[in-house]
C-alpha cells in the first residue's frame, strides 16, 4: 500500500482547469461539441474557439486554435488559487530548472508556462473571465449536458517519475495500478479538488494526452449522448462504452473529436478529502479496473493519444500487453 | 370486489386518440407546449394548431381551435381499428338512441360524432396521416420529452352510469375508488389498449374535462420539465407534483396551459391485458391513492376543470368533502 | 413497402406470455434471476422455479425445470384472451393439420400444445394463478427491477414462411430487416398487444430460442443491474450492450444465465395500434438496425441459441455474413 | 454584490463532517435511516447508533445516542486536515476566548470541543476509523441510496454575525439571500470543500439544527426513496419535494427522522472553487430561491428545527414574514 504522506505544497494548485488544442475545421469542431455533447460556445473568431461546460463560470475548458498541420494537444491548463501562488510557481519551478515563461492569453488572467518533469507543457492561471451563470437555464441542457472539467489522463514512458512530480505539488494520490505483488506503478490518479482526479498518469509511449473528461449529471445523459450523436450521424465519433471504471467508480462513454482528440464524459465520482483516506490500488491483471461488468478496450482505446507539439515520444518503462477486447474476444469468449 | 365480465364489443375501440380544445392566443400555446414541454408542432395556420408526441406518427393528438371566448374542450377522441368499426359505432349508437353525425376533420379519415351517456362529446376515427417517425430523432427530445397521448380523465355526476356505458363497449375496469366497505364508485379506471387506463371517470360537477395525460419516458423527464418552465419563466403553470398516484402508479406532475387546460406528464404505467386481471379497489377515505407518499392535492386541482361547449353542469349524485393540501396543512399538520 | 393487411384472426391471441425453460442447478438459476437481475421468486420445490417480474400478477413468465441434460428451452408461452379461444385455437390448428394436446400444467388454467410451422414448440393458455400486486412494493426493486416479459426472439430457417403464420393469427408487423432493395425478409417483428413485437423472427440456424426480453423502468435500471452484476461477481454473465437498438428503439442489455440461455431487459419500447401504422423497413446492410450508435454485436450474440428438445435444426434459406465486432474491429477500426 | 476576500486560514478545515443527535428509539432510528433510506450502519450498541453514506469510508457521519429526554442536535462535526490543525484551532479559539476542550470520542482521532461565536456546538478532528470501501457493492444502494454528508443549515438569530465568523476561517460565500436593494444578509451558503456549502445559516430563531443534508447519485434516487418510504408505511416522515432549491440548484427532498430530525436528500450541486467566483444574490422576496418551480414551503418547514441542549434561543435580529404554502394558497392560488 503506498500511503500518502503530508505535504505543505509550495503553491496552490486548486484543480484542473483546462486544455489548449488544435483543429482543422472550427466550424466541424463546433458541431461536435456542440450541436452533439452539448457544449457552450464562449467565444469564436477565425482562429479560436473556446468553449466551456453548462455549469462553468470560467470563459474556458477547451480551446481549440485552428491549424492546417495534424491536430495535437498545446498545453494542458491548471488553475491556482491566487496571482501569488503563480509567482511562487515560477520560483518553484525555476529552482527546479525547469524554463518558465509568462504567456498573453486571452479572456485569462497572468499566465505561466512550464514543462512538467515527464514533458508535459502546462499552463497555469488563477483567474479567467467570469461569465454569467448558465447552470439554470435548463432549456440549454442537451446532449450529455456536460457540466464542468474534471481531469486529464496523460500518457507517459515514467509514470513513477510523473507521480513524484505531482506529489511535491501537493497532488494525492486516490487509487493506482501496480505489478501484480510489487509496488511498480502502471497508473497513477492524482488529485488537488477533493474527488478521485485531477491528473491521470497511464504507462505508454508519451507524453501523450489520453483525454480530458467532463461530468455530467446522470446516467441518462450518457445514454442520451449517445443516442443525439447517433441520430444526426455522428456514430463513428463513438469510441467506447457505455461502462463503469472500477478505478475511479466512473460511468463513462468516451468519443473522438473531428481531429481524434478523445473525450471522456462520466458521472459518479466519490469524494477524497481526509488525510487518512488510502489510496486504492488495482492489480495490473485485474480487468475490473478499467470495465467492472463488461469487455475490455478495443485496442485503438489503448494505443491512440494526442502529441504535444515539439515534445519527443519516449518508450515506456514497463511493458505489458494489455487485455484489449481483440484479444479478449478471440481467447474468452 | 367488481369483477370483468367477458363483454363482445359491439366495435372495437382501440384506444384514446386526441383532444379537440378551444384557446385564445395559439402563439402563447404553441410556446407552451413545444418550447416548454417539448411537443411537436404537426400543422398550424390562423385558426387551429395541430401538436404531437415525440412517439406519435399520427398527424395530432392535441388540436386548439383559435375562439375569442372563454376556452372550452370540443371533443374527447378515440380511435377504432377500422372504418367498418365506425359504420358499427354508428349502427350501435343510432340503435341506442344517441344521435351521431359524420364529421369532415382535417388530416383525419372518416370521423363520427356522438355523446356519450353522461354528456362528453366524442368524436371517433380509424386514421389520420402518418407522418415519418421521430422517436430516434433524439436530438428534438426536450422538455418533458412527451411520447403519446395516453388517457383522459373526465368529471361526471354519476360515475357508475358512465362506467356501464364504457364496459358495454368492451373497455375493462383495472382500478376505482369506492365508498369505504361498499361498491359505491367514485372514479373509475378504464381502458382499451391494455394498460391503466384510456378514461378515467371522477365523481363531480359534469360534463367537463379534468386532464389529459401523456407518458414522457423516465423520471428524469418529470423533473426536467419542472426545471425547464422554471427557467423559461413558466412557473405559474406549474401545478401539482411531482408525486406518485396510488392509482395507476403514475410519477406525474399536472400543468395547466395558458388557458387553464390541465395536462398531466407522467411515466410508468403497467400491463393490464389478461382475462383474471382482477380491478383494484381503493377506498374514498385512503389518501394514498391519490399520492403515495406526500401532501394531497390543492382545491384547485380537485375543482377546477375544462367545460363542454353547450353541456349543462351537473351536480354530482355522490357527495364527500375531498381531503384537499389547505385541509391537511390545518389538521395534520 | 410491406403493408399489414386487416385480418380477422381465428382466435384472439393477446400477448407473449411465459418461456418453459430447463436448467442444471436451480439454486443457481434463482441467484442469477433473483439477486443479480431483481426477479421475484413465485414457487420452487425440487424440480422447478417459477419467476415473475415486479408488476406481473400472472403466477410467472419464467419457469424452469431442473434437468441433468443440456439445458434447452422447452415451450414458448402466448396468452390468448378467454378458455373459448383455446377452443377455437385447438380447432383452428387441427384444420390446419397442426397437431394439438392439451396439457397439465400447474399454476396455469386450461393449456394447449401446439408447434408453429416452423418447428416452435407454443404453449397457449388464458389464465394462470393471479398473485397480489408487487408493483408498490418499492423496497423489493433491486438489480434491474425487471418489470415484465414482453417479447420472445426466435431463429428460424424461414423467416418469410413463419411470418406468414403469425400475420394469419393476427399478429401485426411493426419492422423488419429486408435485403437491400428486395422484400426479401431477414427479420420480422411482429406484436398482438400494441407495442413492437411479442415475437421476433430471426434468419438462421432454427428453431432456436435467441432469447426473451423483459421491460425494465428506466436507463437507470440498465446500468445498475450491470454494476450489480459485476460487484456480485457475475460478470462472465454479462454479454453485450448497453446499446439502442435502431429496431425497436430498445435501450438493451444482453445477459446469458447460468445454463446460457440469454435475456435482454430493455426499456422505451413504443405503442403500435393503429391500422395504418406502417411497418418500418431496415436494409440488411445498416448496421443501425442492432446498434444504432456502437460497435456491432460479437460472434456469440449472433450465433450462439438455445435449442428446443427433439427439434431438429435447419440450415437458413437466406446466406449473408454478419458483421460481427469481429469483423469490425479488424476493419473499420 | 459581497465579495470573497482572500483569507489565510488559521487553520485547514476541510470539509462539513457528521452530526451527533440524540434519539429516544434506536432500533426506530435505524430502521428509518438504514430500511427507508438506504443507510449503512457502522456500529451499533445499548447507547449509540452510528451510521455513514455509501462512499463514505470514515466510520460515521451520523453519530444517535440513546436519550430519554427531548431529542437534541448535540453537536456539529466539521473534520480538520491533520492533527496539527487541531493544535492550531485550539490556540486559535482560545486567542478568541472561545473555551475549549478535548473530548475522547468512540471511532474518532483527537476531537477539540468548541462553541462558534453563535451558539453552535462544534466538534473538530482530523481522522476517524477508516472502514473497507462500499461504493461498489452496487446491492448494497437501497432506498436514495445516499452517498455522503454534504452539509448543515443552521438557524441563527444573527446570520451576519456567523457569516464573519466562518469567514476568518477561510470558509468562502458562495450565494447568500438579502433584503431587496440592501446588503442585510438573510441566509448564508459558506463552503470549504469547494462545492456550493459545508454550512448554511439562515435567519430565525437559534441556535437550531435546520437539517443536514446527503449527497444522492441521481434525481431516480430521490423519487425512490418517497416511493419505498410510502410503501413501508414511512409517508407521515415525508415533510417536502420534490423539488428545485433556487439557491444551490438541489433537487431535494426532505424528511423528519422519528425524533423530528431533519434530512434532506440532494442532488446537482456544482463546484465553487475558483478565487474569483461571484457569490449569488438573492432578493428576499424572490420565492424562486428556495424552489424554482412550485409551491413553496409548508410553515413546519420553515418554523421547526433541532434544538442543542443547554443553549438559549435567541429571537432573530431581522423579521420578515415567509411566504409559506399557507399564505401563498390562500392568496395567489
Amino acid at each position: 500500500m503506498i500511503p500518502n504522506a503530508i505535504v505543505t505544497p509550495p503553491f496552490n494548485i486548486t484543480r484542473a482547469s483546462h486544455a489548449v488544442l488544435t483543429a482543422r475545421d472550427l466550424g466541424a469542431t463546433r458541431a461536435f461539441y456542440c450541436d452533439v455533447l452539448g457544449f457552450l460556445p464562449s467565444n469564436q473568431d477565425r482562429d479560436a474557439l473556446y468553449l466551456r461546460g453548462i455549469e462553468e463560470r470560467s470563459h474556458h475548458s477547451l480551446v481549440f486554435h485552428r491549424t492546417d498541420s495534424a491536430s495535437v494537444c498545446e498545453r494542458i491548463g491548471l488553475r491556482v488559487f491566487t496571482d501569488e501562488d503563480l509567482d511562487k510557481a515560477a520560483d518553484h519551478f525555476t529552482r527546479l530548472g525547469h524554463p518558465v515563461r509568462w504567456a498573453e492569453v486571452p479572456h485569462q488572467g497572468r499566465t505561466l508556462h512550464v514543462d512538467d518533469n515527464v514533458g508535459m507543457p502546462l499552463e497555469l492561471c488563477a483567474v479567467m473571465d467570469e461569465l454569467p451563470p448558465s447552470l439554470q437555464k435548463f432549456e440549454l441542457y442537451k446532449g450529455a449536458s456536460p457540466m464542468r472539467l474534471d481531469h486529464f489522463q496523460l500518457v507517459t514512458h515514467d509514470v513513477q517519475r510523473a507521480m513524484e512530480f505531482y506529489l511535491a505539488l501537493g497532488f494525492r494520490l486516490t487509487e493506482y495500478t501496480a505489478t501484480d505483488g510489487k509496488d511498480e506503478i502502471w497508473g497513477a490518479w492524482l488529485q488537488r479538488k477533493g474527488n478521485p482526479h485531477d491528473v491521470v498518469f497511464s504507462n505508454g509511449r508519451g507524453p501523450r494526452l489520453h483525454h480530458f473528461a467532463y461530468t455530467v449529471p446522470e446516467t441518462r445523459d450518457i445514454i442520451h449522448v449517445c443516442d443525439v450523436a447517433g441520430s444526426l450521424g455522428f456514430g463513428r465519433h463513438f469510441e467506447r462504452g457505455p461502462g463503469r471504471h472500477g478505478i475511479g467508480n466512473a460511468l463513462f462513454v468516451y468519443f473522438r473529436d473531428p481531429d481524434g482528440h478523445r473525450i471522456e464524459l462520466f458521472n459518479a465520482h466519490y469524494q477524497a478529502i481526509d488525510v487518512n483516506h488510502t489510496p486504492l490500488r488495482w492489480d495490473l491483471t485485474d480487468t475490473r479496473r478499467s470495465q467492472l461488468w463488461g469487455l475490455p478496450a478495443h485496442a485503438k482505446w489503448f494505443f491512440e493519444a494526442s502529441e504535444f507539439p515539439g515534445k519527443p515520444l519516449h518508450e515506456p518503462l514497463l511493458h505489458a500487453e494489455p487485455v484489449t477486447l481483440e484479444k479478449f474476444l478471440a481467447t474468452h469468449f
